[in-house]
């Protein structure tokens, strides 16, 4: 937590937050603060500025705020994701949202196990949890959009031809021959398979609407380490 | 598991193996492979092939193998990682094998607790498990050499300038201004410090030797989103 994320319901008065749980405990154990101590902190899908503490008990802590800057620039990518497993998911998002993404389908393909959509994880307010972990580490407020689309071909045909409109559209697929493009000056929109990858009939439905194949290399790679590895290599 | 890794004691004679456990259950629950099939399998530190299965019962599988591949290129890099903690070092391991490196030292720093030091994750049998866990994952062999140095002045001072000749070294540091180079044609010598990075006294011992402290940008990652993005910038 590199930044405490604040939200309008801590507000106490203006410019001033009272807080508990998870967030009193990381400013006692991890910062072993004291009264007068000046924390990072951000308004969530606000500024970010200093907190300054004026009181200090086992039940709360209350700080004293300061907004002053404005948030990161984001990524200027939508990442089209086929659902990943669950624990798997926790850290794909993390990593997403801490690395500036804030537009994220999540997609069903043949290889994304039934099960997976079922899971508990996959609830607004814990995706929302995931989400956050990356902003704190980030020093990010904006918290991103995730969407969720269990049904491939509707989405694929009817929905996504307007979300790539004005973007360079990518597939990840590791056998094609094109590498992925680096330093790209250009919105993308970058579609990322499930583990043993897209099948063919996917990438075919996606290179109709426009996608083109892009490789990292021979090397197959989890979708928790190819995440970070392509979005640092487009941009 | 995108191949089967086998080692000289899996042999039962010249060009035949024998397999059981972990890899025996993959076989049957994740492949649900039978007799005849063919799966990629690799040699320890040797070349790729196939596997046919000629017997398969719920207690072994033998395979007889033809291999005519030799393993994925290495990544030109030595990586210089402050130990991260038990549970991240697994997750950083396992990415940095599966990308290629392979050499890495993990070295002490002053955010780095001290308990780290004594995770039973660090015995050597434990390294390898994650290591080889990477190289099933990009379908390679050589398994990487990780170095544990827990004393961090002897060892900057003492071995790192060897290590770093004729390579560029860069250090990574989120406040410096210099961003992290692109597409190198060099061999790296790469450090990455713990979550908080390295203080000041650490990067001015490494820029003393010849770091140079480089930049993703403003968000602080954790380290196991920062190592695959800065190993796909680099390369």
């Amino acid at each position: 937590m590199n930044l405490i994320l604040l939200s309008e319901n801590d507000f106490t008065r203006e410019n001033c937050v009272q807080l508990q749980g998870r967030r009193l405990k990381h400013v006692m154990e991890i910062h072993r603060a004291s009264v007068g101590d000046r924390l990072s902190v951000g308004l969530l899908n606000g500024p970010l500025g200093k907190g300054t503490i004026t009181t200090l008990t086992p039940d709360s802590v209350t700080l004293e705020l300061h907004f002053d800057q404005q948030p990161p620039v984001p990524l200027p990518v939508t990442l089209i994701l086929a659902l990943p497993r669950p624990k798997m998911l926790k850290r794909v998002l993390m990593a997403s949202s801490s690395m500036g993404v804030k537009r994220m389908f999540l997609i069903n393909s043949f290889r994304v196990e039934k099960s997976f959509w079922k899971s508990p994880l996959l609830r607004k307010e814990r995706i929302d949890e995931f989400l956050s972990l990356g902003l704190e580490q980030a020093k990010d407020t904006v918290v991103p959009e995730v969407l969720q689309r269990p049904l491939f071909k509707p989405f694929v045909e009817d929905e996504l031809p307007a979300v790539i409109k004005d973007t360079l559209a990518l597939v990840a697929h590791p056998t094609s021959l094109h590498p992925c493009p680096r330093d790209t000056k250009k919105h993308v929109t970058l579609a990322i398979g499930p583990e043993g990858g897209f099948i063919p009939y996917e990438i075919e439905k996606l290179a109709a609407i426009g996608f083109m194949p892009v490789s990292l290399g021979q090397r197959p790679l989890r979708v928790e380490t190819v995440v970070p590895a392509l979005l640092s290599k487009l941009f």
